[in-house]
């Protein structure tokens, strides 16, 4: 699994096409996580990191706060009004109480009625090249916060099955040598 | 997702634990890809790298000549017969022809057939603790090689979902700050 960091092959940004990623995220995240014993959805990686459990929660925010409200902005105002910051641990206070399969089946329904609003859209191309305002990372465009939108999914996907990973770190014994996964 | 690597909480391997992961990875892995266009399936991350199509003809290697066959030798010889070394690029000759979905089914199907005969070894935990001989890694016990076979699989999942990331590397602009799974 070694990376050649240099000579990464860039897709250019099509809706569609990010839309297919959007869309099957939901059904990924539950596909893993929701046979598993809480041993696997409930451990973190230590004080102050996320177990897959936290990570659905700070999905489901996203889809609250996050994504779909900031192209709303950017639509309707374009730079002169800058996105609200989103609160990245939210979901601590939020998913307390909660079921795993309830907060994966709230992150579906969000996520569903959010592609739906967004093909409601009718984004052209034009439309992708509009630009916001990001409280820190000043001008960005829409297709960037789409992009932005599809790539934090699979960022996240990854993050679950790292802490995952991880609990085992000690477990595979001398094939921790292999597995870079462990070090990451 | 700051990671502080030092404070990692592990588990210990427990059979029933680990096959819960061996069980979804096929359904996890189609969740992601099955509904996805060509563009993000076949593309990879540059010369000698493996696209999401390649991690799944690996997988399937695996399940044909790593895995099991190692569990039945460490079973049957213990540390007299080292391991067949495992051929990692095999999936490039061997998937040739063949479509996605052809992938997944195959790799489905014999996940399942390997899941079934692991059960059926009836492993207790002293025969976990057996040992055999891995032909670079020396001696390895049973369960380390199980362990190891969960936490492969954790790796893949993760590749596959890095490779479709860095697609977008670029299309993200400014985003890229904060997407750490574009600087893997």
């Amino acid at each position: 699994m070694g990376i050649p960091k240099q000579s990464v092959i860039n897709m250019e940004f099509q809706l569609e096409e990010g839309i297919e990623i959007l869309r099957q995220t939901p059904s990924a995240i539950n596909a893993l996580l929701s046979p598993l014993s809480s041993a696997w959805t409930e451990r973190n990686e230590g004080p102050n990191t996320w177990s897959p459990f936290d990570v659905v929660g700070h999905l489901i925010h996203g889809e609250e706060t996050d994504w779909i409200p900031r192209v709303r902005i950017i639509i309707n105002d374009g730079e002169t009004r800058p996105f609200e910051p989103f609160d990245r641990v939210a979901m601590f206070e939020k998913s307390k109480g909660k079921s795993l399969l309830e907060l994966l089946d709230t992150f579906s329904n969000l996520r569903k009625a959010n592609i739906q609003e967004l093909e409601q859209m009718n984004l052209t191309p034009v439309k992708l090249e509009k630009r916001g305002t990001h409280p820190e990372l000043g001008p960005v465009t829409l297709a960037q916060l789409l992009a932005a939108w599809v790539v934090h999914d699979l960022g996240h996907i990854s993050q679950i099955v790292r802490v995952m990973a991880r609990q085992y770190g000690e477990e595979v014994g001398p094939w921790s040598a292999y597995l870079t996964i462990l070090g990451q």
